[in-house]
């Protein structure tokens, strides 16, 4: 039943298929005054958009956003703001042949099992074309996130199906077409995505997504915590099998004397590391909240795989339509996006108590 | 503010500090019909609690649990249950010099920086004495869940302080002091942990937890999928840094052809391989769910480390007190708990459903 | 902060302003399965559309419906149904005049102390007009109650301005212009709103509504009551003051003996009598569920007024536009349609229990 | 399922039968800083508590109330407040005789319906009894929100029997056995209890319930109005079955010009009357808010009345026990409670908001 809301104060509703008519989302909770215009989302959701380059879906969307309430002169107004897209390029006539047998490692069988009845095209409510309203609704959390604390919210690939990449340039992250800030191994990303794409299979991909500026107390222990939240946030997005925060995995390995991140008063910040990733008992300390995410190679490939039929019959499937060789370079803008609605939620939640302290 | 509540339809509300009166929760939304005793609950309780070896903490904690509604003549009614625990072995003059000054790692300064004022004693509200009511609340569950789906959780430590450890046999793990599958190895595990402890150090750990035979469709697409409100429930838990579900971070370093889950109509349980973790598209598949889970060195360390103190002066600080000298080991009955939770709320967000596709 | 989404399993969140490009919900939580077009919501939005009679306001919008989601092949999928109806007819001149004054009785004093901004056409967010929506998501609530429970949901006007209305013939609601069961009265009420009009001023109104056929076991006590839920819809309603349930105030001067429903084991349906108006301790009893609401007279009047400006200056105000003279008589399909989205979601709630007891 | 938690950020997690161990609550959402003492939540309970007077139920029960958690040194941590009642005076054999029957107009025949499982004695938990912790959380609900905005909360009954009361002095309300303001009446009222304790029936009451010093800006629109929320928790309560805000069901029979409040720039407050009983458009104006309550004779009554067991038999019960003539008089300090819980929470809501304003 419902799960199409994300959030408590700052809430997200999302809506739509693959491909039906339009999909979007209810951003609720959104304080006056904010300026925000069409182009404000426009710009984060072109940065999503498939058909960009030779490396992603060659599916044409311009994914034009409509701002359909909310804002009054340019102006948020405290209600809820609904967010439309337009679906344009619904070429149902590449799923026919899918759409009476399960895509291993996709959500056909599951969906399947769970409702009984499913939309095929394009794979329906489970298409990733679906973080697009996500994307909408944080264009709008980042730039309120932005203007309101200072905080900046940025993402970079840092792994393309073993290619480990480092960041040296936040700057020329937006400048390539795999979001990476390690322009050295471009080209072989082009080899690697090229060959890839050729060969008809898919690769996994990690991503780095990070919050400098947060101030230190979001997070509502003991179950809503900070770390907890954006867990779930990232977790339910499509494809995603790990998150780590700071440390992640490498804290297996070490020692609480390693692990520790040592304080002075008479450092700015006070901490001289950042093991934790800028949480610690579920709440901002106010370092740069660090995250890595493990993404899985795109479930939609041409190869042959053993499937079956909802009849039960035993098949063969090859998914041909216009799949993204590595899902997680798209993830980039929905990762920073997800995270910012998150922040926004909890900046709500700590304002609410901070506001009767006074 | 508020956020002391998981879950939607099943619900528990924890509360309580680790050196207060007492601690507890309020379970709400089991249906009625449940045979549900004390013991039943003591028994999860008992495997959490403290001092049952010389590798966990040596507080002592008898962790008595009394039902105080929801069950009449030994049967869940359907409204609410309380269980409450009461705080025996309050030694708070172990925490008195350490009472204005932040412990590096903990949640101290998070706290302090949050709400201003904090219970010094034992970690007051962030304390992981805190876990023992998810425990109790998880007992109800799990016993639940087996009942009426025969589902069986359980869980194991993969790997304290880089000792990696295998699952030859789950039949050990509640016999020995580390919840570790892998009999072997607990020679060298004695060793490492009298080692760390002796140092004054402590050291991080890798739990590995197991759904079988969660039916096909848990999970609520697209924000409350179920991999989503794992990865929230195990996140949230003190210490937890990374949640990875299946092949977790592996998946960065695969291919699609390699990561998939092939499908074969004449194979029981139709799926070839669990690559996913028992989850696709957030919703159950009726694999095994596996999820692994990092958790960090205990902060509480005895070894001098750099800090300050909430007037904002430097300071060396030594933790004295009672610790785990790796707070990994005890987290298994815990992540099993919160597993429990998730999934029984899960179960009843589906039974609305189906019970209208009668 | 967020406050536009009811209903906790089945939940519609509304977005939209009277004078904004578009109006709309998402309804999120209806099972596969229902078979549902445009039409069918079409039919409830006519009963509440502006301009069909002279004894309603004369803004004139189509109110036509889109279905952008969660329908595929004519049934619902399980996923979130979003609705879409367009501003058409959005004078905003008569509005020009009232643009920085305070209506009297009306929210523009409320809305600018909150949120410092309002859209000051036609109401913008407090506009009845909001309540389309509401009828929208309603109508798909009353289809799949009737069809899954044989529910009957309908209401009527009991008295327009102190004229008293009897309940007659329920067949002759929807054949006259003020949705009155009581056809004898049709031509004193016809002269009495021709009066009200002329005038310049308006009149309150008492509806009538009633849901036949919900089984017993809806409501989740303790606070999330049946009668609760009602009162909580209904009271949210645009100039809705009071809301009674069975015999409501009368219970006042009753004694135990008298408001008491006796039972008889022999007799269909057990109860002897409805005072309680189908519910008893926050649960559905299976008899009739009855309800009675009073509805202000519509705040906006033509007739002269004392209030003040947005600059604190006082001021004398007469309300142009296009008004209702009796905002009572098209909340009758809105109280309907409440009232489904209230049931439809206990019987989801219900259905969560009642599908783990077998 | 789960329906014990009222509010969102604000939370209150009620717990606990009449007749089984405990019964209690969870507070979530305080914020820190609060000076609270057991004796502060004491004095509440002492004015809801039985066997007071001649005149309500002679039920033995101190309602001694201890506080487990959330408060360090007499202050609030912004953590968990968790309030336990023992229950003392658990007579069960009053009730055994009506074990196996439905008492006419109580809960005992929906519970059954919904839970099939039901705890007879004493009502289990749809007794008047789960008002005690209600009224504990309000407590602090009270010296909060008088406290931080100076809002006082006070009630009166203002007709028991048809005996209709004045409110002419706040002052006596405490200090008679009825919470009447009505000094002259109080011999009326006392014959008229007697004459109805004797003849073994009940009788109906009104509740007049005032909050004075809310601040414009309270209340969530659209689903999540302060009047909605308001009707939410009064109709949740035991017996009440109609709330009236402002001039409640007298608005049917007014003109426009009658109901509305004019506003004058140069009067204090601005308004020059309240008939909206200081909610309009579901937002608070700053005026005293006034909410009007019909609560039904006790259903429990020593008169004979037919009924049916759970067999399905026909009987005749007659209700013994100890039970309120009128429990409408008792409800006055659970009103103000339910009132201060809604509003503290829409309070923090609101200050999320204006949090952000800034």
């Amino acid at each position: 039943m419902s799960g199409s809301t994300i959030g408590k104060l700052f809430t997200v509703t999302n809506f739509g298929e693959s491909h039906g008519p339009a999909i979007g989302c209810v951003v609720d909770g959104c304080p006056p005054g904010l300026q925000l215009s069409e182009e404000d989302i426009q710009l984060e959701l072109n940065r999503r958009r498939p058909g960009t380059s030779r490396h992603v879906t060659q599916r044409q969307e311009t994914d034009k956003v409509e701002i359909l309430s909310g804002v009054y002169e340019g102006q948020t107004t405290g209600t809820p703001i609904a967010l439309l897209i337009r679906n344009i390029d619904q070429k149902s006539k590449d799923y026919s042949a899918i759409a009476t047998s399960f895509r291993p490692a996709h959500a056909d069988w599951s969906y399947f099992q769970k409702y009984g009845i499913r939309d095929p095209r394009g794979g329906g409510r489970s298409s990733a074309r679906l973080t697009a309203p996500t994307v909408a609704s944080g264009a709008i959390a980042k730039k309120w996130l932005a203007e309101k604390f200072n905080i900046l919210i940025r993402a970079c690939v840092t792994n393309i199906g073993g290619v480990k990449l480092e960041i040296n340039d936040w700057d020329s992250v937006n400048k390539n077409p795999f979001f990476c800030a390690d322009s050295e191994k471009i080209p072989q990303l082009e080899q690697l995505m090229d060959e890839v794409r050729r060969s008809g299979d898919s690769v996994g991909a990690e991503v780095f997504v990070q919050a400098i500026g947060v101030p230190a107390g979001f997070g509502e222990p003991i179950y809503d915590k900070l770390d907890a939240d954006i867990a779930h946030a990232f977790m339910g997005l499509n494809a995603v099998k790990a998150v780590a925060i700071g440390d992640g995995f490498d804290v297996v390995n070490m020692k609480g004397s390693q692990n520790s991140d040592e304080m002075d008063s008479k450092v700015p910040g006070y901490f001289l590391s950042n093991h934790s990733g800028g949480i610690l008992g579920g709440i901002s300390t106010s370092q740069p909240i660090n995250v890595r995410v493990a993404i899985k190679p795109t479930p939609s490939i041409r190869l042959e795989q053993k499937s079956m039929t909802e009849n039960g019959d035993s098949t063969i499937i090859s998914v041909k339509g216009r799949h993204d060789p590595c899902v997680g370079i798209r993830a980039v803008p929905v990762l920073e996006s997800l995270l910012a609605i998150v922040l926004m939620d909890h900046a709500l939640r700590l304002g609410a108590m901070k506001s009767m302290l006074k």
